[in-house]
């Protein structure tokens, strides 16, 4: 045996996991923390301007890495991170949520001190953090090191966020430790064998047996890191494949047999018309939410439906469940045993439902959408903000290897700016595009300076349509309350960044630093994709003036159905 | 019996308490309620930026007028808000809590919507919420007209905040109720006639007994608005009094018998040595917590020493409590039966502990709050920041009625910004003064938007001192986790107004608007304050550049004694 420190334990997991960045916020509680953090050559502290954009950036920073790490204080700080928590949870995004919390002396006293409410509960917020997460614990001397990796296993293997609160003398304190520490356990469990054979039979069977099958691709397959073997799956069977709204991405779109977004009856008209006769789903990893269902609309005319819904935990043939047999061993065994797709150019082209109207010069989404695919650099990450910008990403045309970050599920706006923070920091080698509505803007914009503190060039399209425009779609198109002061949004750069030269960005001017503009019709954007392109070393900001109530298809198919459901 | 929707009754409520201004950001399912807020000509809708800081408006609003009220959505709204909610139970401020969830019929199928944790679980934003307030309830058709009026009676009464979820389809829903409503239940209760007698005598005995009683002030008077009873007494009694700095500004500082701030061993030496003989301690509402009492280091040498704590639902006598005497009703007696004040001019001038260093042109603390007075509007209100603003303006001589918002027992930085939103709301009258630092600008800076839109004319000062000052002090002087990228601060007003024309403020430039800039001594603070005093009907916003190291001697002594404590 030897000693750790306990935050050392917390260290070494976090990298063990993949984490090379923490985010969050300093706080009285946290400090011995941030030390650990920023001593360790391997690791970056995120610095973020608040802790609900800290929050946000740990999520955005898992979908690309596949795990993230936020460090607040008690009370004050964990609070303010408690939403963007609250949205790793929905949308499956393992985020650990550690906290720095008081002495444990001043803890055992219930010491009236500050951050807490007042009435000696050290434990309250705690409650809070456990109610948010897939596993929680206050560490101990004795408890610390299992229940580190008891939390961090969980939120792994479940894909949702884990809560440790550290007391802050704790963390230096030393624990014993073996000299030899074992690995994380972070496999899935295996599927039971025999179980698997008769799956993968019936699914054979079914697929044998179907005239016109259809592959419907949802998150999950994002969440566990599957796309290789989910793209296997649906190169191979050539049937039609749709993705979701949240599962956009997954599926390589330069697949003859990719034919669009499913989104229930919301789904456009030319993809509907080719999937009308389906007779057999095969869902691979389902989420059934809302927003990502035609508000509940999914189905198909056909009587004789059968489905196949493929889970991490599970697989449903026909309503009958498989408890124990998961897609991540499954599919590959399934794409071997599949016979080969006969006529893989069976398809016509994609169907883009919505070509370019030109019969006006505005940036509306309908050009925004069709437009913007051609100045995309591939392998990107594209993060879109629930609203307008979120459903209308949904009809770009994909570049290869793209990731899309959107959290339409949880859905609070002001997330997509923490998100794009983390996704920058997450892979430097991707190339970030923000689309955010000035609506969303206003919640987190503040974001925006830790781009510039960090030398990270993202390019932030902000679209601006003067108010909330989804809130007015559903409810009070012209009440005041759905608008707020314009702001002078091409000089956001500038005014973040405007003494750059205290900085980490040594020597440089503002505008060796970021580009920013304003933007109001197609002639200029077009321009100004091009000193996007011709500049990827900088950080772009434009501003977007777009018609106030211009909405994307799906995104007004939504709002009609939708007020006082 | 006649009918009345849920919705016009919380309003009424609402109105019926004092409030004219709801605070908050619009959601899916809290629009119906947002429509009669916008269309009742007694009420105004604060359109904060984000949920966070509409919640520190809430809660500074409240601090002026006796209560607040805030409105969010459902999970993402309200979680956004839980840290302001918190803070408001801590510092013992009323404010109400209405969030607008679900339909009924959803909230019953436990349908996958979007803001849900995509678990059915409809129940687990409530129970948090509850965690944080003194009163909480989900309404129902049956249980809506009590519910309202239990939780708005119990935030009132127990000056801590409520919460109310309300199905949106409820909202318009109507419900019996009597033709004339029975008024809210807003009063403290009786003291009991012959206990309040007994504490009568104890208390006078005991002051007759002592040769040098002090009194000590707390925040507690603030809340109940109890500030003509207390000066009353304090002026009376002629003794020596001291205000605690969560107390600030309700002692009326012209008072010859008052004597400064008391904070424990940090207390200033002069102030300390005038009341290093005191035998009898009488404190009127007392807030034990870290900061607020020196770090727990208040006490007195006298061996015989004697404490009087009034309270709002207890009075102490030498640790005996007589557990039903309020001070509410009991100050007024207890002034009537003291004897008047022999001398009330013995005092000499108040001790000023730290007099302009003028060996420097720099703007120190020292400086700025020594000089500041010159400045002030009597009857303004003037909020401070956590930290070195909130410690610093402890020691500024005070105008005549000012109020002093500070949130030194919460302590979340960055609430001061919305604070101060709501204080401009509350009372249009008084002028605002905003101190901030600027590290805890980063976290709400978008608030300053509301003011223009609003039409507010505070006056803000942006106190940079580049970097996270107080966490400097207490861990990291040089760590690079307590600096963040520096602003432009002093374009601030132009960012957040650039488009002032598309506005309410409609057809003035920003100039007209308000006036900005960078201020790096003592001429240019002097001169910039010359424009603040001769245009109050503008908003001004000063970059006041400060030495990185230079603190108020108070947060100095904190700062060494808190470390891990």
């Amino acid at each position: 045996m030897t000693y750790i420190t306990i935050g050392a334990h917390i260290i070494n997991r976090l990298k063990q996991v993949g984490i090379d960045t923490v985010f969050g916020v300093p706080g009285d509680f946290n400090m011995p923390l941030l030390d650990l953090i920023e001593d360790d050559v391997e690791l970056t502290w995120g610095n973020n301007a608040n802790e609900l954009n800290a929050a946000y950036a740990a999520d955005g920073y898992a979908r690309v890495r596949g795990m993230g790490a936020i460090v607040t204080t008690f009370g004050v700080g964990e609070l303010s991170a408690a939403n963007g928590i609250a949205g790793a949870y929905t949308e499956r995004v393992p985020v650990i949520h550690i906290v720095g919390s008081p002495h444990t002396n001043s803890q055992a006293k219930g010491a009236l001190l500050h951050h807490t409410l007042g009435n000696g509960d050290y434990d309250v917020f705690h409650k809070i953090g456990a109610m948010l997460t897939i596993a929680s614990t206050k560490l101990t001397l004795e408890n610390a090191l299992t229940e580190i990796d008891r939390v961090i296993e969980a939120a792994f293997i479940n894909k949702r966020p884990g809560y440790i609160n550290v007391p802050i003398d704790l963390i230096d304190a030393l624990v014993k430790t073996p000299l030899i520490v074992a690995p994380l356990q972070l496999s899935l469990p295996k599927n039971p064998e025999n179980i698997q054979f008769i799956v993968i039979n019936q699914v054979l069977r079914a697929i044998t047996e179907a005239k016109h099958p259809t592959i419907i691709v949802d998150s999950t397959v994002h969440r566990y890191g599957l796309l290789e073997e989910v793209n296997a799956f649906v190169k191979r069977s050539g049937f039609p494949t749709l993705s979701t709204m949240l599962g956009k991405g997954a599926v390589d779109e330069s697949f003859p047999n990719y034919r669009g977004i499913y989104n229930g009856s919301f789904t456009y008209e030319g993809v509907k018309d080719e999937i009308k006769d389906t007779d057999l789903l095969i869902e691979i990893g389902s989420v059934k939410s809302d927003l990502n269902t035609g508000n509940f609309s999914c189905g198909f005319a056909n009587t004789s439906l059968k489905t196949i819904t493929l889970e991490i935990s599970s697989t449903i043939i026909n309503h009958s469940e498989y408890g124990c047999v998961g897609m991540h061993e499954l599919l590959p065994l399934l794409t071997s045993a599949l016979p080969v797709s006969k006529n893989p150019n069976m398809f016509s082209p994609r169907v883009m439902p919505d070509p370019i109207d030109t019969s006006c010069n505005d940036i509306t989404h309908n050009y925004l959408w069709n437009k913007i695919p051609e100045y995309l650099a591939p392998k990107s990450v594209i993060v879109s903000e629930t609203g307008s910008a979120g459903f209308g990403v949904s009809s770009v045309k994909s570049t290869k290897g793209t990731i899309y970050i959107n959290q339409l599920y949880w859905a609070s706006i002001g997330y997509s700016v923490g998100a794009a923070v983390g996704a920058a920091f997450a892979d430097r080698a991707r190339k970030v595009y923000l689309f955010v509505g000035d609506g969303s803007f206003q919640l987190t914009l503040q974001e925006i300076s830790v781009f510039i503190h960090q030398g990270l060039t993202p390019v932030i399209f902000l679209l601006n349509n003067d108010g909330y425009l989804t809130e007015k779609l559903i409810h009070g198109p012209e009440r005041k309350y759905n608008n707020f002061q314009m702001w002078d949004y091409s000089k956001t750069l500038g005014y973040f960044g405007g003494h750059l030269e205290t900085n980490q960005t040594n020597g440089k001017s503002p505008s060796e630093i970021g580009l920013e503009s304003k933007v109001t019709n197609r002639q200029e954007f077009e321009d100004a994709m091009q000193s996007v392109c011709q500049q990827p070393n900088k950080i772009h900001f434009l501003e977007l003036v777009m018609p106030e109530f211009d909405t994307p298809y799906e995104l007004s198919q939504y709002c009609v159905t939708s007020e006082n459901r």
